[in-house]
């Protein structure tokens, strides 16, 4: 079975046998094929498509080409959940915490932020002293003792993803539905989870812009987590304006411990209890969703959630006390504000460009090497459909460098759009598919 | 100007700015992008295609990547040949000598086979001593002095084009016009031409099987080469069997030299002195193609193209007494016989599996280190549309292994097929793009 034939075969538009899919994964991982095979390979793929078969055979493969978690040893349903991710999506450190105060184990491994949108470990490592690398050993420790953990992914997991993300990047083969599924699906399918479910973020601050490509994702993924023994369910949220007020690792800590403490923004809020509930139900702790839906309630208005994650944050060796007293969490020093020009109804905040602002102050990076920043960001102070008078605070922007507080607000001010008639509503769950 | 957002345009379809194609071509040449980002781009351009204008840019750009000869201080009219590649295809041996002989200056650079074809210069080594390595002043004084001169390709000629080509061959994205043509004009466009005849063979034994590849090629190619200052003519010939009688390299030479000596079979003869003409004519030497075509013949007639033949052999190095003896070609130790096995017209000889066996025997390599053997090879004593007895000799043998003989004789088998009605008869010019 030759490379070239195999290249050859997909270039053509055919499907390809199992044993061909296998052979390319197996040589992402193991260097048997060059890297220009493997992107010749990869372009074929993105401009042919794959069938279903094709896709499911290629995340097994993908999940398989490294350490599979065998997390047997440690008694309870394991679930998990993912986003595409998107700008001030934070439910993560609710839902974790929530979902195992319910019972399930949920053995999370995620990524830092890149570009425009943020990541579940930058968000973290902005609590004095958390570590997100914890040995194998000490995360089954965790899920056994506290039933939720929140790490990075190691080496050992899915080592042909690492090789192909860091090729498409490169050569513009990223857009591409089965690459993305096999992707993600493959690092969570090595997590030894028997449940899934996984948010796919739609608007201008997502990774998928439009309903119809959305849709497709949300589908392969709920097809393909099934047919490698995930029970898997897709829900496609708004990503048009941020997730909740604060954008910024340490100003979404906070977001997240108001919310667990029975405040915060009512959409993070709602989302992460419907994520949380859809968990819960997959990890078959209850029969139906609405009463999934009344336990993970109960969890948060209880404490019980708060407490979780308390747990979490001093077995990850974090500072405790952030939690009783957030202005403990790193901050930026100096705070300024951008006001509404004009009279009218706030019609968008548009995520991408908020997204990129923070990115710009400092809580993202442009390159994976890049350090972040934990204390800068923003905080929206009107959210879209609020009446807003001239002058009132629209975002309130926490910098440390003057010149890139000014590139922000230049960002910030095309960002935020009033108008004189109030925007139609757009609901945030858009669609499930089960 | 990032490679990422070169090869996203052609993914999605769009079309370069000459800027973006240079960028990638000097970048074949110079390594600044990684294999990795130029495989990914080659099959983009070849699912995706370019425009006429995109791959004059191309051809342009390759040519121009490495040295272009500057023959202006030699006196006369500069013009070749190239052929996409075929059986039997010795017509530049021919032509060149004949060109020459009516007043054009024939700098040649030539390749070697791959495959089921052959290669020029593989021939021209059957002659004893007979070297295709010259330095560019030895190259530039022969063209003075004889008028032609063939040659292998020098390094320095046309280096992203070599950079591109392995990377094709290794990736499957050889089948793509715009590249086929910018691959092939650049290394002639880099010989400081300024005509160019193109035999685009089209058959089973060609690397275009069909009219409509073979016509599009024909079609770029010579709009190509106009386009970057070439006056450039196709002819599309038939290649569904050998041209000639002889495949192999010494025996091929030994075909030459009859046709120059007045003899030989007359699709070779009537092929090498059309396209002859069509260089003669291009070249500005006569004013219509009649007047070129009674030149050439005249050449033939009178022996100025074997003296000229003659001194193209002696300046390169070869024993010029193999024009008098053939015998002294070398030549393959045993022969034996494929007969008829029962009476009617020979229907067919198909051209790709008599070049395989013509391969097989060591005529040509499967990979391009591997060597050849110069003696070996297929005499057709029988041609397209003879009636044969049961018995009657098909094809003559020429070999050394015994082992190697058996396996192209079962390839032979295949490849002659003998019916009752005789077969329409195919022209061998098939259609002429000027």
């Amino acid at each position: 079975m030759r490379a070239v034939d195999i290249i050859r075969k997909k270039r053509d538009g055919r499907s390809l046998e199992r044993s061909e899919v296998e052979a390319f994964v197996r040589a992402a991982a193991d260097g048997s094929w060059p890297d220009y095979q493997l992107s010749a390979m990869l372009m074929a793929i993105l401009l042919r498509g794959m069938s279903p078969e094709e896709t499911a055979w290629l995340t097994g493969a993908m999940a398989r080409s490294g350490q599979v978690l065998d997390l047997a040893d440690v008694p309870g349903p394991k679930v998990d959940k993912h986003s595409t991710g998107g700008v001030g999506d934070k439910t993560s450190l609710i839902l974790a915490p929530l979902a195992a105060a319910c019972g399930a184990i949920v053995p999370m491994m995620s990524g830092r932020g890149l570009g425009h949108t943020g990541g579940t470990l930058d968000k973290l490592e902005a609590i004095p002293g958390f570590r997100v690398h914890l040995s194998v050993d000490e995360f089954r420790a965790m899920l056994r003792d506290v039933g939720a953990a929140m790490i990075g992914q190691t080496a050992e997991v899915a080592p042909a993803d690492k090789k192909l993300y860091a090729l498409r990047d490169a050569t513009s083969t990223v857009e591409s539905i089965p690459l993305i599924t096999a992707s993600i699906l493959s690092k969570k399918i090595a997590e030894g989870i028997q449940g899934l479910v996984m948010d796919v973020k739609c608007g201008s601050g997502a990774f998928m812009k439009n309903r119809t490509d959305a849709r497709l994702l949300a589908e392969s993924i709920a097809a393909n987590g099934r047919a490698n023994g995930v029970r898997t369910e897709s829900v496609i949220t708004n990503m048009e304006s941020p997730l909740g007020r604060a954008v910024g690792n340490a100003l979404e800590v906070r977001e997240c411990i108001d919310v667990l403490s029975g405040g915060g923004p009512d959409d993070v809020r709602d989302l992460s209890l419907e994520l949380a509930a859809r968990m819960v139900r997959l990890a078959g702790l209850t029969d139906t969703l609405t009463a999934a839906r009344t336990q993970v309630r109960s969890a948060l208005d209880s404490g019980q959630g708060l407490a979780k994650f308390r747990a979490m944050v001093e077995r990850q060796g974090g500072d405790p006390r952030v939690l009783d007293d957030p202005s403990r969490l790193p901050a930026a020093p100096r705070q300024t504000m951008i006001a509404a020009d004009r009279a009218g109804f706030v019609a968008a905040l548009d995520a991408e460009k908020l997204g990129h602002a923070a990115c710009i102050l400092g809580a993202g990076r442009e390159r994976a090497e890049d350090p972040v920043d934990p204390g800068v960001g923003l905080i929206l102070l009107a959210r879209v459909g609020d009446r807003v008078q001239t002058g009132d605070p629209i975002v309130e922007i926490h910098f440390g460098d003057e010149a890139k507080s000014a590139a922000a607000k230049s960002l910030i001010n095309q960002a935020c759009i009033i108008s004189d008639e109030p925007p139609a509503t757009e609901p945030l769950i858009v669609e499930v598919i089960e």
